[in-house]
C-alpha cells in the first residue's frame, strides 16, 4: 500500500431531513493530515452494536426502505414516523458519521513521539465515525493491541465488554452481592456470564424463549429462567432467593418485566424478614433499564414496597462517574482477557457497501439474540 | 393529677385478623415502669398523619366499617381487600398499636439525671404507640419543647417537618437545584413553600384543582400548575425552565404523572442544548415517590432520555443515611422555627374515643388536603 492510498476514503453517513427522509449513504472523504499528537488508522473491523442502529437506521419504516445509487455507492432511503422526529430536532439536515467502536492498523502518525511509537500496530478505538476506511484519532485515545491479536479480535473491545464490566462493577459500589440480567442471551449476556463466572458472581439470566435458554445452559450459567413459561414467577423468586440479586440490568425497557423483577426481590428478601414493616423491606431493589427491545410504557404495580428504584443506566456515563484511573483498570482487563472472556462472535463479516444491501439490513436491523455483524470498511480495497 | 393516675390508660389498637377482618378498638393497658434512663409522657397531642393510616386502617373497606361497641370502649371493624392481605403476612393477628409521633408531659422519671431533668416539661417524640394516654420511652429519645411551646405546637414536630426538611436536602446533596412536589396544597406542601421561600429554593408546586391553586397562592408560592388544566404540559414545562428543577417529590404514585415530569424536565433541558445526543440530555432527572394517593401502577412512557431515575423515599432511610449528626441539625432547625416555618394546622381536636367515631374517620380518612386531625388521648380524661 502506498502512503497515498489512506488521504481520501469512504465513509457510512446518515442524514435525516426536516421531512422525515432518512437518507444513508458513503461519502468519500479527505483523511485530515494528522497533528503531532494524532495518528491515522486504516479500520479493518467494526462492530454493528444495538447502540450503532439507533443513529443508523433508528426508528426508521426499514420495512419499506428504498435502495438506489450504485453497487459501489449505495444509497437507502426510508421515513422516519413524525412522532419520532420530535426528539430528533438537534441532527435535522446534518450528515451524521456512524459506528462508535473499530479497530485497525495505523497508516500514518504524526510527529511526537507517542504517535510515532504506534506506526504499524494494531489499535482499537471509540469515539464514532468508525464505519469509515481511515479515521484521524489522537494516540492517546486509541489502544495497541497485544502481538497476535487482530483487528477483528479488537473491534468490540469497548461497547459490550466495558458495559458487561461496568455492570459486575455498579452492583460492587452500589452494594449489591448479585445480578438480574434480561435478554440474557445476547452477546452481552453471555460476556456477562463469563464474567460472573470467573468472578462467582451471582447471575439471574432471565431469556423470552427456551432456545434462548438453551445458549446459555451450553455456556455454563446456573441461573437461566424463561419469562414466556407458565412458571416464570416462581421460577424468578427462587433464583432471587438463591443469588441474593438486588440490582439488575433490563435492555427490555417496556412493559411489566422491571416491576415483576422488583417484586420478585421483595418477596425473595421477605422470605427471610422477621419484622412487619408496613413499607415493605428497607433492602434497597434497583432496576436499570439501558436497552429499549420493547419501546412500550413501563409499567412498575409497585409491589414491592419503598426501597426501591428504577432508571436509566448508559456506559459513558457510568466511566465518567467512576473516574479515568478506575476505567482504565477495567479497559486494561478486557485487553488482558479479549479472547477469552470478552471474545465476540460474528455471523457475518461485511463491507461498507454490504452494509447497506437490503438482505443484510434485514437481518442485522432485527436486533436478534445471535445475530451480530461486524464492518470491514476495507474489505477488498 | 395524682401520681397514680398514669399507671394504666388507654391505648388505641389495629389488629388484622387472619380472616382479612379488621378491628380497631381501645385497650386499657399497664403504664410500665420506666427504668432509669426512661420518663412516663402523659400524650396530649398526636396526629393523624397519611403515614398514620396505612397502619390504623390500610385500604380497608370502610365505607362499609362495622361500629360497635360502648361509647367509652368503640369498635370499628371492616373487611381488608384479599388482594392487600398478601403483603401483610407479618402483621395478622398481632394487636398493633399506631401512632408514629406526639408530644405531652413527662409525669414519672427514672432515676438518672437526664430523666430526672425533664420532669414535668414538655416534650416532642416519635417512636411509635402515640395514640394512647402514656408512653415509656428512653429519655434521650425525646426533645424538650422550649418555654411557650404547647404540646399541640409540637406535637406535628418530627414528620412532616423532616420530609420537607429532607426533600430540599436530598435535592442538594445529590447536585439539584430547585424543586417539583406534587399533592402541593397539603400540609406538608404548605410548610416545603415556606422552607423554600426563607432558603430561596425554586420550587414547581403541581395541584390538582384551581382550589388547592388558591391555597398556595395565598402563602406566596411562586409557581403553581394545575393538572387539570388544559394547558398543563405548557405551564409544567415553562416552570421548570424557570427553576431549573431537575428533581421531584411525588405522593401520587400511580398513573402518568411521574413520566410527565420527567418529560417535562428533559424539554426544560433541551430547550438550551446544544448539541444532538440520540440518548437525550446528560442531565440526571430523578421522581421520587413517598406516597401513594393514587394506588394505579406508575405508567413511565421514557420520552426523556437515558438520564432519569425513579424511587421510594422514605424519611427513616434517608434520616440513617445521612447519619446521626446531620440528621440532629435538621431537627434542631424544626424546634426554633416550630412556631413559624414549621407551624401545623388541625381543622379539629379529638379524644382517643372521637376518633374512632363514623363521623370522624369519615373525614379524616379521605387524606383530602386540608383536613388534619389532631388526637389529644388525655382529653377530658
Amino acid at each position: 500500500m502506498s502512503s497515498e492510498n489512506h488521504k481520501t476514503g469512504l465513509q457510512l453517513r446518515s442524514l435525516l431531513k426536516k421531512s422525515g427522509e432518512l437518507e444513508v449513504s458513503l461519502a468519500n472523504v479527505p483523511t485530515p493530515e494528522p497533528k503531532d499528537d494524532e495518528i491515522v488508522v486504516r479500520i479493518e473491523a467494526t462492530p454493528i452494536n444495538p447502540s450503532d442502529l439507533g443513529l443508523l437506521f433508528g426508528p426508521a419504516d426499514m420495512a419499506a426502505a428504498k435502495f438506489s445509487g450504485t453497487q459501489e455507492s449505495p444509497v437507502v432511503t426510508a421515513q422516519m414516523p413524525a412522532a419520532a422526529l420530535k426528539g430528533m430536532a438537534a441532527r435535522l439536515d446534518e450528515s451524521m458519521p456512524v459506528g462508535n467502536e473499530g479497530a485497525g492498523v495505523v497508516v500514518q502518525a504524526g510527529a511526537s513521539e507517542a504517535a510515532q511509537a504506534l506506526m504499524g500496530k494494531t489499535v482499537s478505538m471509540i469515539g464514532g465515525a468508525m464505519y469509515a476506511q481511515y479515521r484521524v484519532v489522537r494516540a492517546k485515545d486509541v489502544m495497541a493491541l497485544p502481538e497476535g491479536t487482530t483487528a477483528a479480535d479488537g473491534a468490540s473491545w469497548f461497547v459490550n465488554p466495558l458495559t458487561s464490566l461496568g455492570m459486575t462493577e455498579t452492583m460492587r459500589r452500589e452494594g449489591h452481592k448479585a445480578l438480574v440480567h434480561t435478554a440474557a442471551a445476547s452477546n452481552l449476556g453471555q460476556m456477562l456470564n463469563k464474567i460472573c463466572l470467573k468472578d462467582g458472581i451471582g447471575l439471574v439470566n432471565i431469556v423470552r424463549s427456551q432456545e434462548q435458554a438453551a445458549i446459555l445452559h451450553k455456556i455454563g450459567a446456573k441461573h437461566v429462567v424463561d419469562s414466556s413459561a407458565a412458571s416464570f414467577t416462581d421460577d424468578l423468586t427462587n433464583a432471587l432467593v438463591e443469588t441474593g440479586a438486588t440490582i439488575a440490568f433490563d435492555a427490555i425497557g417496556g412493559g411489566k418485566l422491571a416491576g415483576q423483577i422488583l417484586t420478585g426481590m421483595e418477596i425473595a428478601i421477605n422470605k427471610t424478614a422477621k419484622e412487619y414493616s408496613r413499607y415493605g423491606s428497607n433492602v434497597h431493589k434497583q432496576v436499570y433499564i439501558y436497552g429499549s427491545l420493547d419501546t412500550r410504557a413501563v409499567e412498575l404495580n409497585r409491589a414491592f414496597g419503598m426501597a426501591w428504584g428504577v432508571g436509566g443506566w448508559l456506559l459513558f456515563p457510568f466511566l465518567q462517574k467512576i473516574g479515568r484511573a478506575d476505567a482504565e483498570k477495567l479497559r486494561q482487563r478486557v485487553v488482558a482477557e479479549l479472547k477469552t472472556t470478552f471474545a465476540s462472535h460474528y455471523t457475518k463479516v461485511v463491507s461498507l457497501q454490504e452494509a447497506l444491501q437490503p438482505s443484510n439490513i434485514a437481518i442485522y436491523n432485527k436486533r436478534s439474540t445471535g445475530e451480530k455483524f461486524l464492518i470491514n470498511p476495507n474489505k477488498g480495497a
